[in-house]
């Protein structure tokens, strides 16, 4: 990695994944909410809203609120063999509430387990088909005795309403760069603990700067509540976003992956490459067919946001991915800090890519400007020299900024300060059609 | 091959090839009438079409009629050495009367045999250099002794007609899909006893159901029946073509082969591919500069009909190629059966080729309408839900079905049951532009 | 190679070479004005121009004029260690006089030598930091021993002006293929005897023939002459140049290599790929980052001309480069001549680069014309009518010819001859829009 963005301590965003691991989300209820209060401690101005049950959203309802205190099964013996408080991963999400003795042939119709991996506990829920379930290892459940095992749930399945957390950062132009995490995984690691915490301390550097997009940015629950965030935002979406991220299974310390916008074709999809490019050894490019995240709501046909998705490893690409064995311990602060550093570069190089023309015919006489050894023909090979010269050899009014580092072979951050000397050496000027026109005319005179 | 379009029998294309292999054909003549004659007992509406001699066809003429009934050649000791009733190709087509004897320094002038392959008989013509000659095996041609040898050929060449066959089967729209093949070659397997059968039987199937397009389905002469058809229909082809295919080499078991049209952008290349690249594990891809049959005229600069070619084992790419070695044994029912699924495929992926747009502002709720498991976040990969899921994400308006079965990797003909679906869910509609203006004006109101 | 155009004498351009090798060239000064009266022995018509020191263009200001009679160093036993006089390296150019008497700790700031290359003299300029100095095998200076030494520079920096060549060779059109090559470097081979040897050679050659494209050929001083002779011509350049290429790098025998225009997307480009691909094994294919010579300033964003170069092994890509070991044994007979003989295919393929339509519908009836074997079904491999053939074919009114090679997969300058017989027949007729519209009105009449 050729430049280091990092955090002030190695540790920040780690330590915040430790803290928020922990707790019960769901798509709705109180671990939504706990969750954007630990994230209010670092954005202040983050704002939450909540939508009642039975909101209309397009095709879909609010659900009702669903909560959770205790939820266990003891044995013929009466010894706890499956305890929701060990791991919150024990319960099938918006399980309804149950208290009864039920003989093992009746209990085993609610138990979930994997045998190809029987020491994970497996991650399912049912958020609209009202029911119940257990999920365990499947060496446990091998163990099971025949008799009648006590089962309870203490949870509650009510209207209220889902919550989700917005912060708008105005910049200069009222263009939108949009970035949406999610924050309705109970306790995993890669997915999802990462995308909210790296959501947060890029929310919080963002805060610090003075930007020229301005950003928003959300909390939402997958799914339900990415389409209750457009049902009522979509106009607007629509009319202002230049770019969108999709921001998950960003925690784990393998390779990067891509998923692509729709047509990945977008100026998102250009300025993650590119820094991918430059900045990774080695990542997978997945195309749209490989979606599976709200960019499933983002990109549809009819919504049509430019929104692409870096991660580390992605969901379903790793054993792991929704069992238990996606723990605190599959994360780490190198994965985290790793894909907070590509994001922001990534947001660097959208807020600095814009187009300029180089004012010379020909090129200009760099040594009298000491832009250049005035010793010639030398042998060796002088990588600023190289950059000055393409910045200016490609700067035409046509590339970007992105388009020049490219066709130079170097990342857009690394040819940022020769803009800058090359802007106050009136060598060169932001593109503007006027500005063009006017050039030509006074050389020709 | 995932999925099975067979017909009735497996032998039903191989018992047909087998009875029209044996006759003796030639650009013109009684061998192209009765071909014509055995096809009409499957396709009764086939009208058999004259052409007569002298007929100019843009830079050609219609050539005089030839037929033959015997040929032979008689060693110095009145031993049959040639016998045009053993194989038709002993004789060089298009060869003029004679009755003589002559010395064998003399018949070596007319005789020609395969160095290279001395146990195959050749297949020659001579259709607009009046002349005569005989084909052989080499190996039997260097056992020839000296001494005067009789040589029979029992032909006619005189003012006649050239013949073809002409099948339109109405469809919804003019649009015609255009299927070509040739009634010309003698007895030979892969080129060309299997094109007039598998073309025949297409049409069987395609009179027996209700199609979108219109189908124009020719047996002509190659070249000169191609270029006296097209003088004749250039107009209303040229207007109402769609897509179009040259049936030929469609018989033997060998690897497939497609040569696409003249900027191989067309949709029948479209459909072509995309067939191939989800039934057959390989097949070899020529551009137009490798056509050889009758593609060389339909898509000539000025004609410029969208044609491409499906084979199996091309022509001039096996050695058996144009030699008695190419014979009812060098293809199988296999061989026919694959190739006639594969162009039924190509037409249906065609026919069911529509543009379509999902209704919805994001994904639809499935779980409510039993498209999908209720049970979520399961780790088992469900092919039924990712195809729906696909249909939605990429019925933009502006991808095809084609489009579509190719960025969700599938073929077309798995995803139609699947649109049959969504259509009646109405999650899916065929998109038209004052649709979707009034699907958008209705849901921002 | 296919076609062979040779230039009358196997050493005619390395004798040419040998002659204008020891001459101690710069940017400006006697050096170049002698190598330009040298190549006005083969080029009579060729214009000399001189432009004045302190003369505005653009960026840049014409330097003093340098000239150079002697230089030595004398070790303190009074013997000559570094004498310009035996090699022409030895100086670094543009030395202010010098006479004096300094110790050895001094000398070392104006020596200058290669530690990885320890037997090559290195070349060095400083044309616009007024200062002298010395280059010299790192193993002689390696050698030397403290004490006094005397270093003696005999040349002049006053004003007087920088010489340039410039030859225009009408042709039928205004449009024009403009040459450049570069006459300020001493004695070294590949860069750069040998641009200047080639280009002459194709110059006379041009002279010699009728074109339908004007030549606008130049011998410049790199870089400052480039800048001088653009300030100048500018306007008619951008006007009528339809193809230009930069001539250096073209004397040794090794591999080929292309540096592309900017968008890689020129007629010069197209012609140079052409020629490569059909002449050439294998070369190397550089874009635009990789320039390094007077397309710097050709093809800069907004001069923008169409220029790319052809080299040899180009400069940078060989250790030799820019040292004593780049000499005239570094180039040979072969080198200078394949490099010619490609570059004049590349100017035949844009001369006759033309686009034709075929006049017939269909393929015409070639045998009538005794364009092809009258024997049809042959097996074996006709070039010439696959030629005719695939011309007819492609030849659209779309199509330029280098693009119909292409497709046919051989080089123009072997389809030239099939192109004028069909003329001839007038199956061809070179594609103008309104022909095309009455040949079409005729036809359907």
């Amino acid at each position: 990695m050729e430049d280091k963005l990092n955090i002030n301590n190695i540790n920040t965003l780690y330590d915040f994944a430790q803290k928020i691991y922990p707790i019960c989300r769901s798509i709705t209820g109180n671990g939504v909410r706990l969750t954007l209060k630990i994230i209010q401690e670092i954005l202040p101005e983050l704002k939450i809203h909540e939508v009642k049950t039975g909101t209309k959203c397009f095709d879909w309802e609010i659900p009702k609120e669903w909560n959770i205190t205790n939820a266990y099964v003891k044995d013929p013996s009466g010894k706890k063999i499956i305890d929701f408080k060990e791991n919150n991963l024990h319960i099938v999400g918006y399980s309804i509430p149950v208290n009864e003795k039920i003989p093992l042939s009746e209990l085993q119709k609610y138990l979930h387990s994997l045998k190809e991996m029987p020491h994970a506990i497996p991650y399912l829920t049912s958020y609209y088909n009202q029911t119940w379930g257990f999920c365990l290892k499947h060496c446990e459940r091998k163990k099971l005795l025949d008799g009648d095992y006590e089962v309870v749930i203490d949870s509650s399945l009510k209207d209220g309403s889902l919550t989700y957390g917005e912060l708008i950062i105005p910049g200069k132009s009222q263009k939108e760069i949009f970035l949406s995490t999610y924050i309705c995984h109970p306790s995993m690691g890669n997915n999802e603990t990462s995308g909210p915490c790296v959501t947060t301390y890029l929310a919080k550097w963002l805060s610090s700067r003075d930007n020229y997009y301005t950003y928003r940015i959300i909390f939402v629950p997958e799914t339900i509540g990415a389409v209750a965030y457009l049902s009522k935002n979509l106009k607007t979406m629509q009319k202002n976003t230049y770019a969108g991220f999709q921001i998950t299974c960003v925690g784990d310390d393998n390779s990067y992956t891509l998923v692509t916008s729709r047509k990945a074709n977008t100026v998102a999809d250009k300025s993650a490459k590119h820094i991918l490019d430059n900045y990774v050894d080695d990542y997978k490019l997945y195309d749209f067919s490989y979606r599976g995240s709200d960019e499933r709501q983002y990109s549809c046909p009819r919504v049509d946001l430019p929104i692409c998705s870096i991660m580390r490893t992605k969901y379903g690409d790793y054993k792991e991915y929704h069992t238990s064995l996606d723990d605190i311990n599959f994360i780490s602060a190198n994965g985290l800090n790793g894909a907070y550093n590509i994001y922001k570069n990534v947001l660097i190089a959208l807020e600095e890519n814009k187009i300029y023309i180089a004012t010379n015919f020909c090129e200009p006489q760099l040594g009298k400007r000491n832009l250049r050894d005035n010793l010639g023909s030398q042998k060796s090979f002088d990588l600023k020299y190289k950059i000055i010269s393409d910045v200016l050899a490609y700067a035409d009014g046509k590339n970007d900024l992105i388009d020049i580092a490219n066709l130079s072979k170097v990342s857009i951050i690394n040819i940022l300060e020769t803009v800058k000397t090359l802007l106050s050496h009136k060598l060169l000027k932001e593109y503007k059609p006027s500005l063009y026109s006017k050039i030509k005319r006074l050389v020709f005179r």
